[in-house]
């Protein structure tokens, strides 16, 4: 195979690395940077060397920021007593799209696994309850997603902050909007059928 | 929207004018970038900022090189008095990837298309000319895609060619491998009809 130089296959390389990307999207995205404008390429090339450098991660709540604390702890306007506990900020940044929440955040980064190797330890567990200790904390809303996973850590987190003045509640399972009832699992309609409540 | 650092807002911004790359694909590439082997981010940038210098054209046939001229032009395992026609180095690679073709190539670099105001001079018709007057090919296959683009750049081809002692074939339209007849469109039923020989 040399049907294309050597630059070429080593960024098709590259770019296959990338998640859901195969050969042929990676040859896709290696044609069309030849025929883009020179200053774009640039930029890309720019923008992913210096990613890392400028990204950090928020001492307070562990999301993604550029500064020390992150754009929405240093909010005067965000609710600091109600806390969102997510697994990732990928997470983090689905309920901001929502617009459903004024209050702050706490990105454990992973959830319990032990199948993995990832006990409580490894993720932001002790720091979430040393920021409950501390005391301005009124409500945690256990964010996790409802998988195995997510359900172990979310039982984890309510147990660990048993012993303190803290509303600890969860957000609610059951069908999703626009969702037909004859397709939805049986699971998710028992939890919707428990938690059922006035119109 | 502050729910993610501007360094990856801009290169989300970057990612997404990638070919067939939406928000969703392009947050999902840069959570996977600052997750990855800082070598690896680097390389990345790298290869990106340097394509273009270190990809050129092969100044016989307009493929993509890395030298002024390409692998299979200096083969000489090639047969150079047979030369495809194609539109891109895209449709060469595809060529090659099926191993059926051990000639060299011409990458006309565009398909003539009066709509988007490109006529014949705009692609490397001329420079095909040239090549084939200058003696040494025997045959021009004609490589274009089957659309009317491609029809209509193959006839002017064909045309170019007529008063110079060389074949100029056409590459067989059909029903694909593989095709139920009855999903089959009716031009190209008709094209394989038309084209139908001794089994």
């Amino acid at each position: 195979m040399k049907h294309y130089p050597e630059a070429m296959y080593r960024l098709i390389r590259q770019f296959c690395k990338l998640p859901g990307i195969g050969q042929k999207s990676a040859e896709r995205f290696a044609m069309y940077l030849l025929s883009a404008p020179d200053t774009e390429v640039a930029a890309l090339s720019k923008s992913i060397g210096e990613l890392k450098k400028q990204v950090t991660v928020c001492k307070t709540c562990f999301c993604l920021s550029d500064q020390e604390t992150c754009a929405i702890c240093r909010d005067p306007g965000r609710d600091s007593g109600l806390v969102c506990v997510v697994e990732s900020p990928a997470d983090m940044a689905a309920i901001e799209k929502s617009g459903a929440f004024t209050g702050v955040y706490h990105v454990l980064q992973g959830l319990i696994s032990p199948m993995d190797g990832i006990g409580p330890e490894e993720i932001r567990i002790r720091e979430l309850v040393a920021r409950v200790r501390a005391g301005t904390v009124k409500e945690v809303v256990i964010a996790t997603s409802t998988s195995v996973e997510g359900e172990a850590t979310a039982d984890y987190i309510d147990k660990a902050l048993k012993s303190f003045e803290v509303n600890v509640t969860r957000i609610a399972s059951g069908v999703p909007m626009g969702g037909e009832l004859k397709y939805i699992d049986q699971v998710t309609l028992k939890k919707a059928m428990e938690a059922r409540r006035a119109v």
